[in-house]
């Protein structure tokens, strides 16, 4: 029984300063984590007790599904990650360090290639396969913006699992097989989530899903289509535009429109001097962009923004992206800033990208590569042709289903799982093989799949708290009953404690507050702060044989005679 | 069920080449553990069974004496640690990094600031006092020469407590509650173990002693008494030498020694040109030494070494100690290597220790600070005097102990738990005061209590493997039954799997070795090695309607009758 009386506990009456979230105001307040520095936290008892019961209903499911846990080290040598290029991939984001004796070593921000490696030292035969195994563990990224307290952290606790499989028939059970688990997990612990495409990114790979948790402060945004069901991290949405039908369409014509550098100021020129009915959704932007230190070109219609983190993803193994900079134009003296067409950028060694919403055959007003000069029926497909085509513009409110065309509606979240089909790379890269049916080797192909443990403590908060505090779902809290005895006698006190011993002795915890010096207001606010799904107050109604039993979530009341109590807490939490 | 059909385990024939204690060879070969670098470690998962069947045992006793569960990070920012010294004192052994924007951060070796300064944010009265809190975490220490496996390791799981209080007397009781929780601790893990009587070292604090668990290849060496049961590290070792009586001693009295730097040397010609019966024992020798770039001496008998490690440990706060080397004696003319006396060292400027065997009015032949002179009848108290008394010479099978006089035995063990009264040292330094009932300000004085967690696995398999394999008590194997299903029918292998359900249907936990390829004996080897409790053979003997019941630590045999057999186990299991 948790005690208040000793519990190593204090409630704060204010909001931290720091706090921009509601699961980050509320978990500090309630007492169940502290800030260490930016991005790590500690744990108070509230939070420890919090922490485990998610982790164990994690663990609980892995293991129902067959996958068998194991542990590494977080603290681990530099050569796997060199192998597998990860040790520069990830730039910044690894905390790196440096052992007595000056080897590298890094803080394992997740863990595909000690999993290979220590699949690759047990096991080397089609029979030993599938197999599914996992960790529950810290993981350690040195995030260039920690934030939202244990939501975005540098020290966290993630679930990761990777499954390996002699073919791609076996991937696509794992994969499902952890689907289901994940589905079994989030709905046990009580969350509402949706299941989104996702684009593999650095991690490689092929299909991959992430579990994101609809939240309004959540850093991820995504697409559902409210009549298919189709959804996507907006970096994942698929653009799906019909081809252009560019017969008919006049010759590419050269025009003259002084000081149009920008869209806005080339509609405008394009309506005064050309004929009217101009939008923004005529003229094509080329955007110039630096991707791992090589000059690429990205085109989209005019009145969408190019969303650089949707645009990265899609350009698979690309670490760093930025737009063209005076030092970037100045390489490129042909490239005529405010002016450029794609007419002549692959002449330039340039590589040229195009979105889906310039498809082929669409018609285009653009730069003529002069200054102070443009061109109109600039067909894709006649006059430019790009190399590759790259979901790169803004996805917004309203865009079409890619399944079924409904206007799609975007929303936030926080995302608390991600499952990959990571395919054969870190098998290839760490030679992980095993000898099929007919003697001959095979490189293994594998999955991996994450649940952030810890974030999944601030995403149920987010999800379920309210203005007076946390309320967490019965199998989450720190304890099921909360127990408030007010008063200046001893008998509130004692019967108290008589009823939570009794609720104990049938296996529902309790949380008691004992505290004698605390007045019944405080002990209440105290309550709803912390969240447990049940607060029994043993008080005023005592005179009456009664406790006052009160459900968190709905506010309900109802004297229940303490005789009945503790079937009538039992029945509440069934 | 943990059925080795799909298991991830390989158990390996040979021992490991890099192995030098039974408990790392069998971990390695039962398949518990892998090696990631030297003294890093990742777990299988029979390894990570056992080691959260010890962490629960652990986790429950600490919940049982009242101590509440908390959690840190292993990344901890420099200024806590900087603060203390520690960042300084802990020298190459803390793992120390750099974040992205060129934060100092270490890895967690051990938390008492944090733990401190986490109480210093909550808690601010006396009545918030006694506390005890603690944690179960990965530790990080960059160990010179990590070894023995998981027994010193880089990366390691430890329980760590604190103790605050308002008073001495409460931290009396604190530490007393601590080292009973240890005490149930360390039987329900059915370890052997000794109490032994510490320096607290680097930790500060005055009392302290050490949980050892006697084990031949441990590194920790201790002192026993057979008769009183005095028991101390030997570095704790007290030395009771009653004083010399100097009353009839001649006046000091120099000699023409030559070509004696040694204390042979010395002993051959005192016998040859001074009187015969001269052994080392009447010779002092004079150890130089350089105490954290300081000289110092130290006087011990000519017939002991002096024990650096003993010496170090209880000159407090000593980070570096080293025996004068040729550039000291350089910069120290007047000391004349070879034939040092103490009649002018401290004239010199230089600190002089003795060890308590050098007792007050004790005379002794030693060096006359002149090239081949020595001199005898030179008498502590009257011809030199220490500035200190301090334990230096090493301890001998058969010394004293100090407090019946019996000869003691001297025994190997691993070190287990630690438990140390920490006093004021990080209260003062981090500033942690509660008003006490007065209303006055007060330094909070604190307790620390470590287990090795991870270590005690490998304790465990040390007190109790064999040489054919581990052998686990009931409570930490991964299975308290080993079921062997053999033979090429499907009897057997549908009895054993019922047998098993059985089993687990009243709690007892099973491990059931169902592969259909594997022989017999390679199946009762792997038993056998991997040391769950219980084995239960399932084959021949069904035919008479039996099954064979193995006890694995005495190797008793018997035939049961299927239908008893889960009462028999469990019978067993008591």
């Amino acid at each position: 029984m948790l005690k208040m009386s000793t519990l190593f506990l204090r409630t704060l009456r204010d909001d931290p300063a720091d706090a921009e979230v509601a699961s980050h105001r509320l978990l500090v307040r309630a007492g169940y984590i502290r800030r260490i520095a930016a991005g790590i936290y500690s744990w108070l008892p509230l939070g420890v007790i919090t922490l485990r019961n998610v982790e164990n209903i994690i663990r609980q499911e892995m293991d129902q599904a067959g996958f068998q846990e194991v542990h590494f080290p977080a603290l681990l040598p530099r050569e796997a990650y060199e192998t597998t290029n990860r040790w520069q991939d990830y730039g910044p984001s690894l905390f790196r360090l440096q052992d007595r004796r000056g080897a590298d070593y890094l803080l394992g921000p997740t863990h595909e290639e000690m999993f290979t490696l220590m699949v690759k030292g047990e096991y080397s035969s089609y029979k030993d396969l599938p197999l599914s195994i996992y960790q529950i563990q810290s993981k350690y990224r040195d995030e260039a913006r920690p934030r939202s307290g244990i939501i975005r952290g540098r020290e966290f606790v993630m679930k990761d699992s990777y499954s390996f499989d002699i073919d791609d028939a076996g991937l696509d059970l794992s994969y499902q097989r952890h689907r289901d688990a994940y589905i079994s997990c989030f709905n046990r612990l009580g969350m509402k989530y949706n299941i989104v495409k996702a684009v593999s990114g650095a991690m490689g790979g092929s299909k991959s899903e992430e579990f994101l948790a609809p939240c309004a402060t959540g850093e991820d945004t995504y697409v559902l289509c409210p009549k298919c069901g189709y959804a996507a991290n907006v970096e994942a949405m698929i653009t799906k535009v019909p081809a252009g039908d560019p017969k008919g369409v006049p010759a590419l014509e050269e025009l003259d429109t002084p000081n149009t550098p920008t869209i806005d100021s080339l509609v405008t020129v394009m309506n005064k001097n050309f004929g009217g009915g101009y939008t923004a959704a005529d003229t094509l932007k080329n955007i110039m962009l630096v991707a791992d230190g090589k000059a690429i070109a990205v085109l989209a219609p005019g009145d969408r923004e190019v969303d650089l983190k949707r645009l990265q993803e899609n350009l698979r193994g690309v670490h760093e992206l930025r737009v063209f900079e005076e030092a970037d134009f100045a390489k490129h003296p042909k490239l005529v800033k405010g002016y450029i067409g794609p007419q002549n950028v692959k002449a330039l060694g340039i590589t040229l990208y195009a979105d889906p919403r310039v498809a082929p055959g669409t018609s285009w007003i653009t730069g003529a590569n002069k200054k102070n000069r443009h061109a109109r029926f600039v067909v894709n497909g006649r006059d430019f042709t790009p190399d590759a085509y790259i979901e790169a513009a803004e996805v917004r409110e309203g865009d079409s289903c890619p399944e079924c065309a409904t206007e799609i509606i975007i929303d936030r979240a926080i995302e608390i799982g991600h499952i990959f089909q990571l395919g054969r790379k870190y098998a290839d890269a760490l030679n992980l093989s095993v000898l099929d049916q007919n003697g001959k080797s095979q490189v293994v192909t594998m999955g991996s799949y994450g649940i952030g443990v810890s974030r999944a403590v601030a995403a149920i908060a987010e999800q379920t708290s309210d203005e007076i505090g946390l309320n967490w779902p019965a199998e989450i809290a720190p304890a099921k009953v909360h127990i408030v005895a007010t008063g200046k006698e001893n008998l509130p006190f004692d019967t108290a404690l008589t009823l939570g011993t009794d609720l104990e002795a049938i296996g529902i915890s309790v949380m008691l507050d004992d505290r004698r010096e605390a007045s019944a207001g405080v002990k209440f606010k105290d309550a709803e702060l912390i969240g447990n799904p049940i607060i029994v107050v043993v008080g005023k109604a005592l005179a009456d044989g009664n406790v006052e039993v009160r459900v968190r979530a709905t506010g309900d009341k109802s004297e229940v005679s303490l005789a009945n109590a503790v079937t009538a807490i039992a029945a509440l939490l069934k």
